[in-house]
């Protein structure tokens, strides 16, 4: 497998995760976004929405991050990213696309660009931006946590450590890119125990740090110039 | 089971339409978005994002419209939104992404909104941010569709008549919410062929025609005031 990915992008940062947990190998390809190389013929050619991160696997170029997980937690169930039941895995797949679907989206790196360039807004409306829509999405997702506990709780079974339970699921896999970029943006990630405490317990585990984006090897070094 | 839902969120009317191909009943519970009713104590109180749609089933209230889906898919297998060969899954759900977490996201209600108002941005400039990211994801999706016809020819498969194959899937569930909203905001459908071939192939089957908006008992008649 070939995963087209940048060091950065918080889609690319699920799927390391995943395959990381999986311990699967696979040949790493740097898109550099900021230089736009998604747009270059080489990654247009596989990627139709020149967006990255890209699986290619068995001659097939997979995109969407949530798309390429699902296929591997299907081809390598072990260990395994959703749950059984078929409630409990919609509820963690919920709470995945809570920050997929509903953060992640409004906050890329393309819209901050077009309300800057377009839009002609300064850094500052552009950060707000980025704090209203992460910050809101970080509170729904905290929200979504706590009635989820209360459920656990009504049967039963003990709080959970990760997102859901006591193993990192797909909602693991996208919550921590997603605090990772909020931190860049400096964020406040206050008031948000729940979602924080799930980061803290995958940032101990070694499949989240393998996957970090300062692991990559587009990442530039300390001493480097910033990308 | 009850569908929290508002006629013209494209997000509920992707599951109307899964509900609708399943033959599943429900109860219809409108929430009106532009009233704000989302944000109601008795919407909130059941939904962490105040989003629609929420299905509420067994004492359980599933957020996430493609969660959902997934979630009927698999307590309600036939007919099947998603193939059975994990990469033909996997491609399926990168189409419906490609809506879900691509276009939808940056052009929905909430975002427009802030955009007019604490961006104090004209209609006029609210509606190129629409077709722009509207016209890109739809190109993409596209692109996706020829890429993906490239490979049935390869393998020696009749062309799709819907989004993958001759059924509707959970791509189409989204294609076509979306393109009722581009038709709303005027943005050319150009360009599309295989798209819109899907479209009419989709609009052609009664459970699209069921689920389509103005069958929603919220839906305003055609004599009554707009919404």
């Amino acid at each position: 497998m070939k995963l087209h990915n940048y060091f950065r992008s918080s889609a690319s940062y699920r799927v390391r995760i995943a395959l990381a947990l999986k311990e699967l190998p696979y040949e790493y390809i740097a898109v550099h976004l900021v230089k736009g190389e998604q747009r270059a013929p080489a990654h247009a050619a596989i990627s139709p929405d020149r967006l990255v991160p890209v699986l290619e696997v068995d001659g097939h170029f997979l995109p969407q991050s949530m798309a390429i997980i699902e296929y591997l937690d299907e081809r390598h169930p072990a260990p395994a990213l959703l749950p059984t039941d078929a409630m409990a895995r919609a509820q963690v797949r919920a709470l995945a696309q809570l920050i997929a679907c509903e953060v992640h989206p409004v906050t890329n790196l393309r819209v901050l660009k077009y309300l800057t360039t377009e839009l002609r807004h300064d850094e500052a409306e552009k950060n707000a931006w980025y704090h209203h829509w992460c910050r809101q999405g970080l509170e729904a997702f905290e929200r979504q946590l706590e009635l989820l506990a209360r459920q656990r709780e009504r049967d039963g079974l003990a709080a959970s450590r990760h997102c859901f339970g006591d193993a990192p699921t797909l909602a693991d896999c996208c919550l921590v890119p997603q605090i990772y970029n909020a931190r860049r943006f400096e964020v406040p990630l206050d008031g948000l125990p729940r979602a924080m405490a799930a980061v803290q317990a995958c940032e101990a585990l070694p499949a989240f740090q393998k996957a970090h984006p300062s692991q990559c090897p587009d990442a530039p070094d300390a001493a480097g110039p910033a990308p």
